[in-house]
């Protein structure tokens, strides 16, 4: 048997090379090249000290002119910029969880979709006080979903998921006044104090942040992630591979792009229909294969074990191979590039949403009423366009990895009572792995979350973290393109323990897991919030007080920010590896590195250097068992 | 008797230099120099080529550089920062909104604040299904706040008050689907299509700019004005004073300043308690002296006759006076420099909303609970100051106007019924107006609305374009800081009627009217769109064909470009003085100065220079009277 070995970043950039030169044949762009052509970017704007939010400017903080025309300061400058900013990623996160809440309500016995995890369902119910007994489950469901539109909107009182969490963090929450009233009120919230004339105090700009973030992190990602669940299944573990070697030559290869599962699921399903597969033989391909990249890629990895083509800054890659009969996508990180890159291949890239709307697309409106046969039209689509591949600039490397994903919440649990001596402990609970931490077998938890930033080597962050902490048995969940770096290394392998410190290795083989656990999408970080929630009522240890954090070492998007903000409010430090635009600010950083520890016991670290971010977050995690006497 | 006559400009920029000498002693700073210190302003910015809305960049679209590293064009990029734009108007206005249906919802019988027009209450209750009969007035404010209240947020549906528009007008906003859901929704959805990734067609951007705008106008602005109404009196004319010289060396001066007029409604009344003036002349005042600022003064001016101390680039004037104990805020368009500028005199800085946060400032939280208690330690803590004034430092400029303000929808229908015959015609409606434009008499009407910008001299847009509407026979509504421009230069007195045309002379002086009627702050353009709803109604002309305008010269804020969507998005052409950040891409400005007419029959006008903008504006209306055949 051949030895296990990760698949290195050098294998992959030196695919993505030949990748680009048939993008040179065609006269294709490329994020690389744009990149370079911004040249550096503006300081003011890195750094937060510009501000537009009125026609009076653009108004830039300098020695000579220390105010904006109105008089604000850099700090007040830096601190709205920052809550917009926020505002962006809570507004988007939860848009994508009211989408979900519609699909719910839209769910029936012979409709497009069904309730699949009804067990899940009225335990969602339970908690929100909302009958089930003697109920039709779709009623159940019609009542939730209303029940969740209305946290979006309700004139009075605070988010229903916020009682999930430990009460002394629903007693920080009060105590700091960030507990978030409704999801879209906080978005609206924010842009109000941050318009022209209203708050320009850094304290009062940085708690409605948290305020924001924890009305997308506890509101609108957690119903997202809960009623994708009760519609699609909650993940359970799965095989699956990853990279770019997953694209199929002698098949229809349907890439499927963005975040909301309502697409995904339905293309998957209607690929599968024998008419369909039938359809793509006709057309001389042995098949339909479809792949994800980004959170959809995680969404339906994780329930179905489709395979991961790649994440962010891989989704030029999927088109390059000249292999891609259709990028289909709806919402987010969605690059506008694809557009003009299709066109110099077969390739069609459909967008389906309303919200993402794109030049040089095919534009089919995706929705739970149209669903079937909307993704019957894509799928025949793509299965249509499989002759018209250009031969000649077909090339896919032959790279991918086995990967096992879908740790989701009640997964690690089962996963965790296989390890339970059921005679003598409760089963369904996190202590199994409580005890591994208390020990010191498992030294903590890290849940790496986010996006590519050029800023940073591709995946170069990410994987060279992971195996550091690795290697220091601090054990992985992870969401979004960390989870898909981790897969296309080869990390989510559970042959990948050998990375592992004697501790973690042990637990692994114990427990028959990778060392690194894979939590789903970005909005899937909800998932991570209940884990830490009920990791602390079973440990007693205060969130704030356990030996675990967050790190986003490659974030780029509004989104990460807001997730950063829910995650810090919730009491867990989280590492950076990107500065966010408020260096300009002594006041506004020094709060969100450090001043949010007296609020709410965590706060943001920054360190660009990874391997000084990995010494940091290690640091960070013993200095957490010492205080804990563990 | 002396022959009337306009305040110059030039006056009042004499006075204002004095002012500033004053604050040159004092080591203040001012908006005059902080503009100079900005120099010129980065064109990325002005014309919206540069974004943001991730980490990535910044990225600058320039000729080497055509995209963004996500492949986002300069179409995508400016359509999405004018979305944004509007979001952070739309969020604003409405949050205002929000606040007034929240004090409605606090009404009681004896509690800090009272329903004053029962009828208004009904009237819109019955427009909403709400019971009215033999229901305790209070009860019906209870369930139409709630019922507003759940305008923000409602999971289904579109804004109650579309239905006031002519069914015309309702069936293009259906036909172009920019009818708008609930109001936060459409702000949270601006921000998610402007995400990394979603939307980059300046189409959809643009459509979504005036749903957007459209929530705002129809919706939240609607309810804070409707609902202000309610509780402090629809404005009927009043008699009032304008211009710095409303300030009283002998007395204590307290400047309301800001928008929401729970607050200053509550000032007023306890400043005029017996105790309280007592007060005052127990530290040697003799009395106490409200006077206003921005949209505050319009509120306060509207149904108190509360005299207006300036406009948005006076508000440090009137701290520059050495004679203003304190100024008392709560939201929008404050300047942060009142903070340190206050600390150069003994002026106090009163903050009084969590919205709008400020270094520098006292910060007394007021609310519907708290009010009376606030309010009277707020007209305390003013008087107490007066003691503390430094006389040498005092200079009140002389310079004031006479105005008569209080033109609602209701009043101006009123003042019309006065020249109603009313043996022949229907009382209670827009015709008398109606038939004034279509003879001839009036040629057409102009919303004169917002703000003051640096980029273009105070006031001077205003008041030229006014001069020369008047002088052909074009009468003027306003709002906003264009209303105070118009008062402090006299075009708000009755004797203004002297600037006008022979045809709206007569009008003016049949009706007793100035020619410039006072509508209010910047939400009450709400008044505006029922005004024209009416008036289109009672004629039988489409809105987009009435030759009705609306014109902001001299804007800067986001909620002008808020208002400016829904004014256009109603069917009105809108003329600007100042360029949006839409510069940089053809299609986002064709769109707004063109393609707009295919979708709603009206669109933007941009021109910089203010004679040129007066004929466009002219001309406008002239065309728009030959394609009606009058």
């Amino acid at each position: 048997m051949e030895e296990f070995m990760l698949t290195t970043l050098e294998e992959m950039e030196a695919e993505t090379a030949k990748l680009l030169e048939t993008g040179q044949k065609v006269g294709a762009d490329s994020w690389q090249q744009r990149a370079k052509n911004q040249g550096s970017h503006c300081k003011f704007g890195e750094e937060g000290t510009c501000c537009r939010i009125c026609t009076m400017g653009p108004c830039r903080i300098t020695p000579k002119a220390p105010r904006g025309i109105c008089g604000c300061d850099v700090h007040g400058i830096v601190g709205r910029n920052f809550l917009r900013f926020t505002a962006g990623g809570a507004a988007t996160h939860s848009d994508h969880g009211r989408e979900i809440c519609h699909t719910l309500y839209l769910t029936s016995e012979d409709g497009n979709y069904k309730v699949k995890d009804p067990e899940k369902l009225k335990k969602i119910a339970a908690e929100w006080d909302i009958p089930t007994e003697n109920r039709d489950i779709y009623d159940i469901a019609h009542e939730v979903a209303e029940t969740g539109l209305m946290e979006y909107g309700k004139p009075f009182g605070t988010q229903r998921f916020l009682k999930r969490a430990p009460e002394k963090t629903q007693e920080i929450w009060k105590r700091e006044n960030i507990e978030p009233r409704a999801i879209d009120r906080e978005v609206s919230c924010a842009m109000h104090m941050t318009h022209m004339g209203c708050s320009s105090e850094p304290e009062a700009l940085v708690r409605q942040s948290l305020r924001c973030g924890l009305s997308d992190g506890w509101g609108g990602s957690m119903m997202g992630t809960e009623f994708s669940d009760v519609m699609f299944g909650t993940p359970m573990p799965q095989d699956t591979e990853a990279n770019l070697g997953v694209m199929e030559e002698d098949m229809v290869n349907i890439i499927v792009h963005g975040h909301d599962p309502s697409l995904s699921e339905m293309i998957v399903e209607y690929s599968e229909k024998p008419e369909m597969i039938a359809l793509a033989k006709s057309v001389g391909a042995k098949g339909i294969n479809i792949a994800g990249v980004c959170c959809t890629s995680n969404e339906v990895a994780m329930r179905h074990g489709i395979p991961m083509a790649g994440n962010f800054l891989s989704q030029e890659n999927v088109v390059l191979t000249g292999a891609c009969e259709a990028i289909v996508v709806d919402v987010q990180c969605i690059f506008p590039a694809l557009g003009p890159l299709s066109k110099c291949f077969h390739t069609k890239f459909i967008t389906t949403s309303e919200i993402a709307r794109m030049p040089d697309s095919d534009f089919i409106h995706f929705n739970s009423e149209n669903a079937g046969e909307n993704a019957e039209k894509i799928v025949r689509m793509a299965v249509e366009n499989f002759p018209n591949r250009k031969k000649d600039l077909v090339y896919i490397p032959k790279m991918k990895q086995k990967a096992t994903v879908g740790y989701s919440y009640e997964s690690i649990v089962k996963t965790l009572d296989t390890v339970t001596n059921s005679f003598v402990d409760e089963t369904g609970s996190t202590r199994p792995l409580i005890e591994c931490i208390n020990s010191g077998v498992i030294r903590g938890a890290v849940a790496m979350v986010g996006c590519n930033n050029p800023k940073v080597r591709h995946d170069y962050a990410h994987i060279e973290l992971m195996k550091k902490l690795l290697a220091n048995d601090i054990v992985l969940v992870l969401s979004g393109c960390s989870a898909q770096a981790a897969a296309k290394a080869g990390l989510m392998s559970k042959e990948a323990k050998k990375f592992c410190g004697d501790g973690l290795r042990r637990v692994c083989e114990l427990a028959d897991i990778p060392p690194v656990l894979h939590m789903g999408s970005c909005v899937d970080i909800s998932r991570m919030m209940v884990l830490v929630a009920n990791m602390s009522k079973d440990s007693g240890w205060d969130i704030n007080k356990m030996p675990v954090v967050g790190c986003a070492p490659e974030w780029m998007s509004e989104k990460a920010v807001s997730i950063g903000n829910y995650v810090v409010a919730t009491g867990l430090d989280t590492y950076l590896g990107v500065y966010p635009q408020t260096k300009g600010s002594s006041k506004v950083d020094g709060l969100l590195q450090g001043g949010l520890k007296d609020w709410v016991g965590a706060c943001y670290h920054v360190e660009l250097d990874v391997d000084k971010l990995g010494d940091s977050i290690i640091e960070g995690i013993e200095a957490k068992r010492t205080a804990l006497g563990i």
